[in-house]
């Protein structure tokens, strides 16, 4: 269908979706309507038809959708069938995690190795890690677009500057600081350790209240 | 020192000061400016020296903070000191992943045990995986105050009012799904499915504006 322009709130809605239709039992029968959609997840009936309207054009009146094909839709629009190769940078415990993560592939991420500037091991999970003497020669002969930060805090910045250099164009950043790109380039911040401070720091006004 | 309340931005960067301030090597000398820290991490000295005096009082003229007070100061404010315990609701891939990762107990944070409908194993890396039923219980005995949500998309809000019944006060929610929860209780949201697709499309935009 054709491509619409469509708002980071759908995109963020679409892979729950998405997730929701595949855990539905074949024995279900193949159609899906989106007051089926809406209920199972607890949504407005109108923003799921809004939602599933940009990304299909599969949706029959009193029928609903056919699963496979609005899955089909879904994933595709999601680029979840086109596999997104990337690379990681900083292998140490998080980056090791990630690197053995094996549910990326269900969303058509493939990491195709890491780099270190001390490699603690030669691989891990099957992946290698790679001295950083070769990232540029490794992201050219890969074409690699994507790359996950997973480098110390005060290395992130200068770790992302040469990985733009090496023509990477969209960054995952598990560092917990804030990283300048120019125009054109991606970051999107995944800040686990962030996370845990507003959560932890919650938990002690709690208990702080209760005393 | 007394306890200042602090905006979400400033909690936002501590964890970023303490991951650089552990990585200091010994042989550094004890102590470290604003001006150093500003430098290292590419930030205003403006910044950084308001968000150190919200957290510590140890900074004196022209010498700057005691390193290692400092590493206190904020662990403490942070709550990384005080160990915070949770548990896992979802022993699927990243249930696991998350379960096996031994960089959270830098960040105080301990998972006691997960919890599955049907637990595909007894335990992960050491820690125990026990059916739902299981769950009140556990939560009560130990005085659980923390859960991770790692369930698919459509278990999520029943899986989290559950757990609210258990007592628990803050939800760390890997599903990619809107919780609706009471007041006083905190959902953060670490969706990477999300951040997969938000980068997977800025990459197909990249690439259809080269064609």
């Amino acid at each position: 269908m054709q491509r619409k322009e469509i708002s980071k709130a759908v995109l963020k809605r679409l892979p729950g979706y998405l997730s929701y239709l595949k855990s539905i039992p074949e024995d279900a029968g193949p159609y899906i309507s989106a007051t089926g959609l809406a209920n199972a997840l607890g949504m407005g009936e109108v923003q799921v038809r809004k939602d599933l309207a940009m990304v299909s054009n599969g949706g029959r009146p009193k029928i609903g959708y056919l699963r496979e094909s609005l899955i089909e839709d879904i994933s595709q629009f999601l680029g979840y069938d086109n596999t997104t190769t990337a690379i990681l940078v900083g292998a140490g415990k998080l980056g090791q995690a990630l690197l053995g993560y094996t549910g990326f592939a269900a969303y058509g991420l493939n990491i195709l190795a890491a780099f270190d500037i001390q490699p603690a091991a030669a691989e891990v999970e099957g992946k290698q890690i790679y001295p950083m003497e070769q990232l540029e020669t490794f992201c050219r002969q890969n074409k690699v677009l994507m790359a996950i930060i997973t480098v110390p805090v005060q290395n992130a910045q200068t770790v992302c500057d040469r990985l733009i250099r090496c023509g990477i164009k969209a960054v995952w950043n598990f560092a917990p600081t804030h990283l300048d790109v120019p125009k054109g380039i991606l970051v999107q911040n995944e800040n686990m350790a962030t996370s845990l401070a507003v959560l932890s720091m919650h938990l002690q006004a709690q208990i702080k209240d209760k005393k």
